[in-house]
């Protein structure tokens, strides 16, 4: 149950908060939009398995798990890739630079003084440009936010990650700010 | 020097990234907007005391600094108060819900999962309603995003509180998306 009364208890997540909160919900969806949904030289895939590496990393098992489905649907993967993600995408094949971002990433984490120049450097080396090492440290400081958001209130989330991928194939094709799916409203 | 180019060097903190990134500044805007200038029952300064304080547990002196700036126009304090934030406000007179909802605030800095039912119980008891707590967490997030967004880009910022009085000013006069100060912008 959640620290406060939401008044929409079958909404998991950041779901219910966004119901609870409009004035806030209109540019916390906005950005995720922005970050996420919007034209990038960074794929979508890309970008969802940052937020949901970041998510894992902060131990928000709806923010992983929802973002990581959201990449399977992007990426056309098997659901695997969910649970892949927590070891570090040692079974995916993505790129060097990729890699060097979600690097960066980490370092934002825990933390903006932890990014180093070498961080930077290696991004770099690996061909990223300004504006994607921009977008992946906004990307992983947003998701320090909507992590804390969804697990500081105490909001409740479904375990399976079978649960969360009709949710991915929505919102990978209609942005965020979608209707809540059906197999993520808990039977009242 | 920020680790990417932004082509606006003389600009400090978020400001010099709110101006490389005009599709995500509007959301980031609008949040502190909603969060920090828009009516509530706690006060703008109230507020801006719980920005500023995360902002300091997270080592991010241009948001501690500006932030508490602000809170300094707000409630007319003397500039004493934005040191006074690093001590845990022991020379100010606050409201024992404000107490309380910092402790929250200090818990979210630490990660969602720290905050605890005696942490919200400990506000309740002190009158702090639900919606206070609900924006007591987004505040205390949001800004584990801006914070790492500003540290993490390795941006720079002016040394002196006594640099960022004006923009408190103008910020407490206006509200978020306001121009930069001439105070605030290096002699180049």
């Amino acid at each position: 149950m959640a620290h406060i009364q939401l008044n929409n208890e079958h909404m998991p997540g950041i779901i219910g908060l966004l119901n609870y909160s409009p004035a806030t919900a209109a540019p916390l969806t906005g950005l995720a939009n922005a970050l996420l949904a919007a034209d990038s030289s960074l794929t979508k895939a890309e970008r969802e398995l940052i937020a949901a590496s970041v998510s894992w990393w902060n131990g928000c098992h709806f923010c992983h798990t929802s973002h990581a489905a959201v990449a399977v649907a992007h990426s056309h993967s098997a659901i695997s890739l969910i649970d892949d993600i927590k070891k570090g995408l040692p079974e995916t094949a993505i790129t060097g630079k990729l890699r060097a971002l979600l690097q960066i990433a980490h370092q934002v984490q825990k933390g903006g003084k932890h990014v180093t120049e070498a961080d930077i450097l290696a991004a770099r080396e690996e061909g990223a440009t300004d504006k994607e090492i921009h977008d992946t440290v906004l990307i992983a400081a947003a998701f320090c936010m909507y992590n804390r958001y969804v697990d500081g209130l105490g909001t409740w989330a479904p375990a399976a990650n079978e649960d969360y991928i009709e949710m991915g194939k929505m919102i990978a094709e209609s942005g965020y700010g979608a209707a809540v799916p059906q197999e993520l409203v808990a039977v009242s």
